[in-house]
């Protein structure tokens, strides 16, 4: 039970979500303390882009045969993560389902509930040509692309094991990095943010067009910040087009702003890492993301 | 997105859960419509033994092989559920994981949340010697019990397909029958209710316990209704005890209510089906639960 205090006109914003097939990769290299911090943070992401703070997570764990130590390690992860961004990890639910998982699998799945003021959700309408895009840092892959990546770069536990000069890791290490969130470096700029897009399943060509209103063009000019190796690596391994990247992963940037000039000055000044990445402009024939 | 009106001092009440082993026998029959109907009506009656009532819904489906007229009858029996409670169906997931769920196999999570007035939450504090305990029936297993069920009863296409005379359908038929709300029924009789068990997992012994505060025991009189004949089914096939029964089962009443003498009356009026199981006592010893 959660008691509602402090809002005027509280608007719920809510969402459902798994990690994935990430998960897998969790499970091969045995390693089981990230995926908690993953379903959490790609929660809280995915309920800022509307301006909502969370209030309480629910997470759902089954497997084909309990293992307390798993369980233990999830859990750790859930509520670290919860705990970081002052969101009541409220209830659960943990099934075991032989006949339908295999032993060592499991599926792992969060729900958030988070809260805004009417007046002040975020929904991208006001976007116009001349506002500005801004990108802030992933930590990697998040949760999304994994089914590719697998494919392209194995999954065995000798594939994951393996050190990489170029991510300074080794691979199963890079691609379980925790899905970062970005309400804290957010929040103080939520009042002058216009539209917010979480670059999850889909990518940059996924995510984007969501959140821009008719008219406009985002104008992303992929120069501007620096594609982090181990999307390079997917890239060249897989012999993938750019085109398909940008539509499969968030190559280097989590989250997407946009802002007026004003807007970017006053993010910049606070926030070092937050890099323009492109602007607003009318609308280019069907295209509503330009990548140059 | 939901606004949420109408409370003067709102708490939120959420759960999460999935439909648990019941799953592999509808895709043993290849009926998918009800598991949708058994998610829902779950979780309706999970937060209305807090006295709350039904905001929203988000549902997570995830598959091996994303067959869409497999979904398409998942969400319908999704869809009818919370249309019949007046609960936004707002949003979901759905996950397609070959390396997690072999090809034919799926798991069906939902999360709801609902809200209740902070003054009329319904917590057991007030339930007293001398209160009545009333049973609603059930449809049938509902959501639990299936693991047992399976392994005593069988769960092959054979078996499922078998006509019981007793039952006056098929077992498929008969173990798939959707978990019944009891939303309607009971929403214009909360504010009488002290005490509100959902008789799911653990059955009679598992759940009754939680809603009593100290000092006094429930005390079943197991005669005063009709055990439906799928229980005896399982229990004779089975060679199982009646104590393990009441742990495991719902045994026929879904959802027990504590209340008032003058209470129960007024209930008994209006819904013919609730019948008085039995009366709150002093403890008795260690016992919290009698079943005589």
């Amino acid at each position: 039970m959660f008691e509602l205090k402090g809002f005027t006109q509280p608007v719920l914003v809510s969402s459902v979500d798994g990690v994935g097939t990430k998960l897998k990769l969790a499970t091969t290299i045995d390693k089981f303390d990230t995926v908690g911090i993953d379903i959490v943070n790609h929660s809280v992401n995915d309920i800022l882009t509307c301006g909502a703070t969370p209030l309480f997570f629910l997470d759902y764990i089954a497997m084909g045969h309990l293992k307390p130590t798993t369980v233990r390690d999830i859990v750790k992860g859930l509520s670290t993560a919860c705990q970081d961004v002052g969101c009541t990890l409220i209830g659960g639910e943990t099934a075991e389902m032989p006949g339908i998982y295999a032993e060592e699998d499991f599926d792992l799945v969060g729900c958030i509930v988070g809260a805004v003021e009417k007046t002040a959700i975020i929904n991208g309408q006001t976007i116009a040509p001349g506002d500005v895009i801004m990108g802030l840092p992933s930590s990697g892959l998040h949760t999304n692309g994994y089914s590719l990546a697998r494919l392209v770069l194995g999954e065995s536990k000798e594939v994951l094991d393996k050190y990489y000069v170029e991510l300074g890791k080794t691979l199963g290490e890079a691609l379980l990095t925790p899905h970062r969130c970005y309400l804290t470096e957010l929040k103080p700029f939520l009042s002058i943010i216009k539209g917010l897009a979480h670059i999850t399943g889909g990518g940059f060509l996924g995510n984007v067009p969501r959140i821009l209103p008719e008219g406009v063009t985002a104008h992303f000019n992929t120069a501007a910040w620096e594609v982090p190796p181990i999307f390079r690596l997917i890239q060249n391994q897989g012999d993938i087009s750019l085109e398909e990247m940008y539509r499969v992963f968030n190559m280097g940037l989590g989250m997407v702003a946009i802002v007026t000039p004003t807007g970017a000055r006053q993010i910049k000044e606070c926030l070092a890492e937050a890099v323009i990445v492109g602007e607003i402009i009318g609308q280019q024939g069907d295209h509503q993301v330009i990548l140059d």
